[in-house]
């Protein structure tokens, strides 16, 4: 198996200001790959450090992918160290790099700095992955010094994520990698010890070649990923297709889709494929749910909008919810998440409408505990309501209550569309 | 300077199934109390592997923390590494863990399996610090083989975190600290190579022991940290004071906070200390701007409320926006985005609305193209609006749009209020 070391560059990582998420998602796009990532290692902007780190990783592993320490400013040094250990006599410009430049700054309006055009300068010895997103250059040092290769990629996570398609595809180019097969199925609704406990005789029984694994997100459950190492790969795709039949057959309702989805695409999906229409009333989620509703492309052809009721005021005089509804059963209460469902329903004239109403923190009130968040989903044939209560801090308790509704709405579509 | 070394341990962080936040938020203590972190590294749950670098790190470094594998599942072995290169002959038992572990156990209804209670075994060259958020103990190690302190944290990041002060305590009555200091300012407005231009002859005249690390976010613009390494606190306090009074009057109006901050809190401290209150009108931004507010703890203090009009017919008879603007001018332009600010300050009675309309993507219209925002402030003293066009893809244009509605608001509230 070949093997990877992941080196993400940067004084801001080391004194904690940023949390370094590109190590993660190169790992999962390498890992999906069947490359072993050995060890991943943060370094700072220094010269010797970085120099050394490298060629000690080049030495001994096959592929070094490392990101940061491109930019146009001064504490950026990384390219001259690339240079020095790659052998190269001298910086050289590339053309297409340069014109990536000019036109992604010319879009934004933005003169060429002497700085913004330094970025096109590349040690001689590097191969150049144009980078679509931003203006450092994707460099590649093949066997450096005689040993593995090296990616240099950009700090900026969209922009090393960005990159990480044309890299992997450059690896598989160059590398003659094992065969692999992976499959998701994306489950709400159960906690990952629960999942596993639930499907633990099938998992035990599966055969060698076969893993599981578990990645869970707050925002869209867990991802069940299904991967077969080796072998044929008709015969594989066969194998796994009937494993993952079990697996949904034990799963039910849980499983939402049978591929790398969200619950907002998929709620999207049911939604466009019948011609039905949705609108959203939030309070404790706060925008949220709109939110990752229109994060979806195309959702204005079944999302019409929503209403932020923050102040209990714009409950009653924006989403028509009766003030004795308030002071009878308090705003977090099954009845007001109904009454604003139902409201923004009317106030649209959607189909569907969601609402949700509780207490994200820091603190809860009189009535209910922190954590708390009632949801209600209006549609042609009634509302329903369901409540939660979750114990995270206000970040991750706003995250699950937008999660639980799209999946309380999922439910709903799915029984009655 | 004191120098540290942060080592996470486990397989599941070189799949790329977790993002590791434990080191950042060590090195963030790490770096307030002056010690220098010289290296992150991340490894696997293999034997040999955590050996050498725990061993190779304590040689060089006068602090290494670890964080993981102490679990009570087999793949956790990093107490038997722990044991031997300290040197122990032997594990003993910790009754203060052990009665800890009873107790955590019993408060969740969980029967004390005896792989829980191995968990109270140590190393006998460890010493304890009782870990209250879980079963692991927290470990020390002195002097491991005459060099660096191993500190031994659980990875369940809160334990991991709820460490934290009892280390950073224990390092500071072990060790003697040089000082650090840090400031940051934020920016928004500018592209980073703009800022570096822009600043340059200030950055380039900048005392040896000063640096100045520039930290790029879409949603909150740029972080300049200047930080003094080593000398006098209180000299130091001086003369960090009169070279940020210099950078700040360089960028003026760039300057939202002589803090760590964001948009949304900056804003939000600008209402609350004048008693104003806001509302939002989102069409591309869709719930963003809304989410955005509101993760700020006391939103609910001046943020009422906001209508995501993501269809047509929503902005017309929710927001009241004419159609013959919309027909005239269309539904991204200057017009309609101040009538949809106009219009969501009336239905929720607000002092002050924000509002976008705009085209996030993947497509632009006819009249214009993808990118373009049109935002809206309405206030007591009248309605403004602005445009920009992005470049990017959808998710990064709509956190531009909110970023960019949030400054427009920013800088309207520093005139007005």
């Amino acid at each position: 198996m070949i093997d990877a070391v992941i080196c993400t560059i940067g004084d801001e990582l080391l004194i904690g200001q940023v949390i370094d998420t590109n190590s993660a998602k190169l790992a999962l796009a390498l890992e999906e790959a069947g490359i072993h990532v050995y060890r991943m290692i943060s370094i700072g902007d220094r010269r010797e450090e970085i120099a050394s780190v490298l060629t000690e990783a080049l030495r001994e592993h096959a592929i070094v992918i490392t990101t940061g320490g491109l930019g146009p400013t001064k504490d950026d040094i990384t390219k001259a160290v690339l240079c020095q250990i790659s052998g190269s006599k001298g910086m050289v410009e590339h053309p297409g790099q340069l014109e990536q430049i000019h036109q992604f700054l010319k879009n934004r309006g933005l003169d060429a700095l002497p700085s913004n055009l330094a970025q096109a300068q590349v040690p001689d010895q590097a191969e150049v992955i144009v980078n679509r997103l931003g203006t450092a250059p994707i460099m590649v040092f093949r066997q450096v010094q005689g040993g593995g290769t090296l990616y240099a990629l950009p700090g900026v996570p969209h922009e090393a994520v960005g990159a990480i398609p044309d890299v992997m595809a450059d690896i598989k180019a160059h590398q003659s990698l094992d065969s692999i097969l992976h499959k998701n199925i994306m489950v709400y609704g159960i906690a990952e010890s629960a999942l596993s406990e639930r499907i633990a005789p099938w998992e035990d029984a599966l055969p060698a070649d076969m893993h599981l694994a578990y990645l869970p997100n707050p925002l869209t459950g867990i991802r069940l990923r299904l991967s077969i190492y080796g072998g044929n790969a008709q015969e594989n795709e066969k194998r796994m297709e009937t494993q993952l039949e079990t697996l949904k057959q034990m799963l039910g309702p849980l499983v939402y889709a049978h591929q790398d989805s969200d619950l907002q695409s998929t709620v999207g999906e049911m939604l466009k494929k019948t011609g039905k229409t949705l609108s959203a009333a939030e309070s404790c989620t706060g925008g949220e749910i709109a939110h990752l509703i229109t994060s979806v492309p195309g959702s204005s052809a079944y999302f019409l909008g929503s209403v932020t009721s923050y102040a209990v005021a714009v409950k009653e005089t924006v989403l028509g919810v009766p003030a004795p509804t308030i002071e009878t059963y308090g705003v977090v209460s099954s009845q007001v998440a109904a009454a604003m469902a139902e409201g923004v329903r009317k106030l649209t004239g959607s189909d569907y409408a969601v609402s949700t109403t509780g207490l994200a923190g820091p603190a809860g009130d009189e009535r209910n505990p922190v954590g708390t968040v009632w949801i209600g989903v209006a549609g042609p044939l009634g509302t329903r309501t369901v409540s939660y209560c979750y114990k995270n801090d206000r970040k991750r308790n706003i995250e699950r209550f937008a999660a639980s509704a799209l999946n309380f709405l999922r439910l709903i579509l799915q029984e009655e569309l």
